[in-house]
């Protein structure tokens, strides 16, 4: 089965291509943008199962030539623009021509060509205004999406149509509300406005600028990209999904994570500078810092036995990729 | 205060138009298709207060041409695609080019325009899956939009953008959301794929087609088209509206209103037939009967002292309607 993953050099559509490469899958690379050398390093190994191709999700035709070319049999949809309040207000048609129009074009070209299944690649955040009320836990069907921001607005009218389309056009989709990824391969794709922080404090100990933390951390749930991956990819080799949406997150809550982080970046980066910003300094790392509720992950559980890694796994994994991946900040 | 109402030549939007140029507005029709004879007709009298722009809301350049040249300075936005399921199936993107892009153009618009307010006609259908859980009222912020269509996807899109550029361009917004309007001139624009059964009625009545009526009559909330656009004008000329969504209907329970509608068609067309269809029988008046939540009407009951006409009064004002527009079904 040869699986496209539109966006697959951005942030979680790579990971989604090396875990596929690496399990020996055939793979189309469906990217507007070009890679830089340290991704197209890591694929290099696999050029035989691999085909990649520049295009824009939001040319119909041209996706649609690509599932066909390609015999594409399976779909994991990640391309979008994560918009920040800059882009928003400045072109916020451009949000909804990705985020919506791009992804009405991926459902019609997986139907046109017979594709098996999409998987579409959302964010915990359409919750919105349901993240922020002091909730235990959040479940896909019963904690009402009320998405605030642009990019979580295209984003859930994405997942309904998602759910729409397959209704009327007879079409097996399967959406993942993905918490806050962590982990390799986040970088300024050109529409990627918004970055972790432990993703901006790889950047400020490779380039050698002094991170000033926040004032505080709030504990919040984070979750592994190597480890999404592997949950977009179950969700797409499932052989009937009970469920239509499912959260995709560790479920569990991580405390004081970015001063451990910056210790551990010591060990590669050795000058790296960090501190917590004085009461009246201004952060340069940046982060919300919103109490949140979890994501509950009963749903991956318990019909996939879907686990997520420990954290000890997690940083020890990232930190692995950074000492491997030196120039990536660079590029 | 010149008001713009985008889709003036439409449903709501006509009858948003008669109602401001009656009280001696100054209006600007924006509106891509043509009027019947029996709109001009309805508004000859005020050609003085009024200005027809015919054009499309997806052109942004038009419609800041438009709101300038007119020096408009509260817009009330009526235009959408009312789809139903064929052209969703057909034309997804259309969808999403009319009912949001849009609106964020008419949004952009009244910014670069400096426009005093914009009231954004929404819909209760965003309520969707909401509507259909036996709760005894919908509240505008405690009862979720889980929107099912590409209508109710898109409109409540649009809603939230709204909310969220009313904060990043620092615009005046309100969003309302509409009962099941009947009344006056629901008619077929191309743009609008499915009618109330009331409507559907007078067509059969004024055409001498036989009527159908569905096997059962679901009770639900209706609320007249002049109610509707008196509400929003409401809106638009509100001094600092509390709230930023205001539900929009009659909250009242309307029962057994076909066959009564009917028998008041008669009195006009005298030899319209009607009747229920039989159990093998499939009613050629469509209507969705799936029994639906009532809106509550405390926001603008409370507020504004809002309230929408009694059912024997909106009857009545109906057929006065048909009675002197009987070319109305025939263009």
């Amino acid at each position: 089965m040869t699986v496209l993953v539109t966006g697959g050099a951005g942030y979680v559509g790579f990971n989604v291509v090396e875990d596929l490469l690496a399990n020996g899958r055939e793979v189309v690379l469906f990217d507007r943008g070009p890679m830089p050398p340290s991704a197209q390093r890591a694929i290099a190994p696999y050029a035989k199962q691999l085909t990649v191709v520049q295009g824009d999700i939001c040319d119909a035709d041209q996706l649609t030539r690509a599932f066909e070319l390609h015999k594409v049999d399976g779909v994991i949809h990640c391309a979008a623009v994560t918009s920040g309040s800059e882009r928003e207000a400045r072109d916020p048609k451009s949000v909804v021509d990705v985020n919506l129009n791009g992804t009405i074009n991926v459902l019609d070209a997986a139907r046109r060509t017979k594709v098996r299944r999409v998987v579409y690649s959302n964010s915990g955040s359409v919750y919105g205004e349901t993240l922020y009320q002091g909730l235990p836990r959040l479940f896909e069907d019963t904690s009402p999406p009320i998405p605030i921001r642009l990019y979580s607005i295209t984003k859930q009218a994405a997942e309904r149509t998602c759910l729409r389309m397959r209704e009327l056009w007879d079409l097996d989709v399967v959406s993942a509300r993905l918490g806050n990824v962590i982990g390799p391969w986040e970088r300024a794709t050109g529409v990627r406005d918004r970055f972790e922080p432990h993703s901006q404090l790889v950047s400020f100990a490779a380039s050698g600028r002094e991170a000033l933390l926040p004032h505080r951390e709030i504990p919040r749930d984070l979750v592994y990209s190597r480890d999404v991956a592997a949950g977009l990819i179950v969700l797409l080799d499932a052989k009937a999904p009970r469920h239509a949406v499912y959260n995709l997150s560790s479920g569990q809550v991580w405390g004081d994570t970015m001063v451990a982080w910056c210790e551990a970046l010591k060990t590669v980066y050795p000058g790296f500078r960090f501190r917590v910003a004085a009461e009246d300094e201004t952060p340069n790392i940046t982060y919300s810092d919103q109490e949140r509720s979890l994501m509950d992950m009963g749903r991956m559980s318990d019909e996939f036995g879907f686990r997520s890694r420990e954290p000890g796994a997690v940083w020890a994994g990232f930190l692995d990729w950074v000492r491997r991946t030196p120039d990536f900040w660079k590029t």
